[in-house]
């Protein structure tokens, strides 16, 4: 198995996970080693929850899993990207939406006039 | 402005950059507060290095920097997505390519097969 750079980040490594489909952002989760080789091992996306400080299968109660179809690290080592197709309802976020990112967050833009 | 989470992760709130225009991921960066209050100020990604700790502009050698055309955040408010234009060569990582997720990661998919 080839090593991810758990170091840089308390033993933890940032996961973005895409829809494989429609090719949006869905969730960022974090990895710890255990929860890498669990990943890696069954082809679903298991995380290690920072709230609850513990591994953290992600099954909803519809049956929500995310089966792996790709996964690529970046340049540096410190990072996986995950494109997933979503078993169950589809509903990532626990707020009942596709995705977790779903609020604007505001911004003044290049030229100067406020956004989001 | 909104506030985000910074307390969950040391300081820092991990950012998802997206190509605006092709929507894949390009890279993941990192912001404390100063790197966001620069970023909401300026229109343009203002990150938080890691390894040098310190601030982040990341404006390349050929003018290459990160335009947000729209920033959102997730529902426990510690993460943020932002879809950009990338200006200048338009090669986001520092090996030359536009995305920094192209080494793909191996794993065994659900039915036992292995992948990456």
């Amino acid at each position: 198995m080839q090593e991810l750079d758990f170091e840089k980040h308390n033993g933890l490594v940032p996961v973005v996970v895409v829809d494989d489909n429609q090719g949006d952002v869905l969730m960022l989760g974090f990895m710890n080693a255990e929860a890498l080789e669990l990943t890696q091992k069954t082809g679903y996306l298991v995380f290690f929850s920072r709230t609850r400080q513990r591994i953290w299968k992600r099954v909803g109660p519809e049956g929500d899993r995310l089966r792996i179809v790709s996964l690529a690290t970046d340049c540096d080592r410190d990072t996986l990207l995950a494109r997933v197709k979503v078993e169950g309802a589809g509903l990532v976020c626990h707020l009942g939406t596709r995705s977790c990112f779903t609020a604007p967050f505001p911004f003044r833009d290049s030229r100067g006039i406020e956004r989001g």
